[in-house]
């Protein structure tokens, strides 16, 4: 489980500032639910591997458990409050989940998700597909972390092209392809092998996987496989409409390709499933995923919610964007100032406190008493940009002595002067 | 647990805010420590009652549990990371914590705390618990819900005056002392008759715990108790220096007084305690709690380090607070307009919805479809104040319909004079 430093943590609250106040700025209310769920709700949708991770609760039976994702439980709270909230609904959570999973570098048991939905009541335009990709592109850039990319993907298509070609176990082979950057191409043939299919067979899977390309491209390819169903048809229908949304909405076409290659673990997704790159460093995985999810409300209902989303893993891209030195990680505290009495009287310190603080400025007040040395070693320890010390010969002045804790400059100035340098730091 | 409709959710959002803000000013600094910690680090300085309501994870043989307070995370991290923190340390948590309380009114088995701490290396002056104190009283201040008052005891003084009056079992009292606002009078006394306590100590021990006033009343009464021996007059130093520095601070009289009544159930204080009113609402009990813990640290660590605390119980005073009605909430989104689209060209509607992003308007797009009834009939449903209607021959024009969803009126105006409009709301 992970721990910042006072340092990033300041970086860490600003990342989940930054991301909310995105979400905010397209409408998406704050909704937040308990940590815990009963296990019975986070059972209904999970895949097989996510159900062994999850964190049972040693109380009253195990009934309830902690969440491993944010949409399960809005799935489950818009369900129970259909009649009081407006449709669409637009809701933001930045939160945390728990997965039981092995510690590896870069994995956590217990890591921030910031999640934005769009719940619609029987119907939800497939606009709202594009927007929610051009939002989170929108959150991301809002990062800074350089160029990234979305790879989208649609799980009509997916399951259609399997569909035409008869494959036993899709659930099998959705696995392995979900897998396929972890293991070498021929370890990836030798597993489809293994599942029964023929070579004509394994080279058409591993042609599809491999189609990448903005929608010109990939819809040709996709056509030039000439194994269109239904399905297939729906899925590549509804990625047109897609592309042609997020024109409109005018998302750089570097920032987003299609890619056959991605699947998403995760049971519930129907329709678009999208991840996240950074172009710079591919060695950090997908830092945002999400999609489309028409059935996953309705498995708590009996009126269809169909819902779309995205998420950053939050926890887990600032670790390595951290680890990659791609965080300018420069303050050690939120405090601006910190102030050093050397005068009796406490009343006359805290007039001065007072008034920083009235005017925005974050300032902590030094206690320990002690010589200049020893309060300047400790102000320096804290890393705090200045010092403001206050003699009593100089406060009878009205004068204050604001030192530079970088630069070692100090000068002499009154009350307001010194509110003056330090607001605009 | 506690779950909030998207409307006070959004004045929760703002509370946290508001909380952190305080706490920042005073030169806090953010720091969070996991959700779970090691059963034995939270075993390590609980008391009986709190230990029963820890929640242990059914995994690794039970040998993490979710936090049950912010404090002991707290001293666990110092310690870890004792050479690499600053001392003086102050640090800010707003976070979630779990006790397996039996459900009750205004109880939760998950909920937030606000706390805010500073930690001493070797020492720390009494001025801190004054800061302390001080920042909390402006933190509760801030969040508006009358006038409040906070209760201050010692624990020395409590301790040594049950050592003077030679008390068999001194646990056992405190624990009926802090539980005494929960009986009658008469309850109380018949319980202490339990422990073998004569008629003239009961009179004391109940005399003692009634005492309250500011410090020159209740210092008075506390000396004509005359059962000083070193550890009570010890308590009564501090608190004297306590209240020097609390007017030192300017802290309004009203705000405070001394009540050794106060107990505080958690066995790690040592010094100050406080517990908080409000004074209209007694009913809701205490609000904010907590002291100074001289030995917590300590308890995973060999160097000294004393430190002092206040916790806000933000989930439980926001319940309460909503159920007295002493919380404003009108907003039901955080959507400031809705923007209802009649032409074809999604582009068109796109450039206008960021033009209003980017000035900092949380913009909501309306893509269902449907004619301007069904559309208006949505947007009121979501409770935004404003919905914007883009028309396709109005648009030509560089014109656009603003409608004030509360007084009905609408203007047609062009994109800068929304943003205007918007922008002053």
């Amino acid at each position: 489980m992970p721990e910042w430093t006072p340092a990033q943590q300041i970086v860490f609250e600003d990342w989940k500032r930054r991301v909310s106040e995105v979400y905010r700025l397209y409408g998406y209310t704050f909704l937040e639910t308990p940590a815990m769920e009963r296990s019975e709700v986070l059972a209904a949708k999970t895949g097989a591997q996510t159900q062994k991770q999850i964190y049972r609760i040693a109380k009253d039976g195990a009934s309830t458990s902690l969440r491993f994702d944010l949409t399960v439980p809005l799935a489950r709270y818009v369900s129970a409050h259909q009649s009081d909230l407006p449709f669409p609904f637009r809701r933001q959570a930045i939160g945390k989940v728990w997965r039981g999973e092995r510690a590896q570098k870069g994995r956590f048991r217990e890591f921030y998700q910031a999640d934005a939905d769009i719940i619609g009541r029987e119907k939800l335009s497939l606009t709202a597909d594009a927007e929610i990709l051009a939002m989170v592109a929108d959150a991301i850039e809002a990062l800074c972390l350089g160029d990234f990319q979305l790879q989208i993907s649609n799980r009509k298509v997916v399951i259609g092209f399997l569909d035409s070609l008869k494959v036993m176990d899709k659930a099998q082979v959705i696995q392995l392809l979900d897998d396929a950057d972890k293991m070498s191409a021929a370890k990836l043939r030798q597993e489809l092998e293994l599942l029964r299919l023929d070579v004509f067979e394994i080279r058409k899977i591993l042609k599809f996987a491999s189609i990448r390309g903005d929608w010109d491209r990939a819809s040709q390819e996709l056509l030039a496989l000439d194994y269109g169903n239904e399905e297939f048809n729906q899925g590549l229908d509804e990625l047109g409409q897609l592309d042609r949304a997020l024109r409109a909405f005018g998302l750089d076409p570097r920032m987003y390709q299609y890619n056959f290659g991605i699947i998403r673990g995760l049971d519930y997704y129907t329709g678009m499933i999208y991840e996240t790159k950074l172009v710079e460093h591919p060695e950090i995985g997908s830092i945002s995923s999400g999609g489309r999810y028409d059935n996953l409300v309705g498995a708590f209902s009996h009126t269809k919610y169909p819902g779309v989303g995205c998420s950053i893993g939050l926890t887990r891209l600032f670790s390595q964007a951290v680890a990659a030195d791609l965080v300018d990680i420069r303050q050690t505290t939120v405090s601006q100032v910190c102030v050093l009495p050397f005068v009796e009287e406490l009343e006359k310190v805290a007039t001065v406190v007072r008034a920083l603080r009235q005017s925005g400025i974050a300032t902590e007040l030094y206690l320990e008493g002690g010589g200049l040395t020893k309060s300047l070693r400790a102000a320096a320890k804290l890393g705090v940009p200045y010092v403001l010390i206050i003699g009593g010969d100089e406060l009878a002045a009205h004068r204050l002595t604001l030192k530079n804790m970088s630069t070692g400059e100090q000068e002499s100035l009154n009350l307001a002067q010194v509110i003056d340098t330090l607001q605009q730091f």
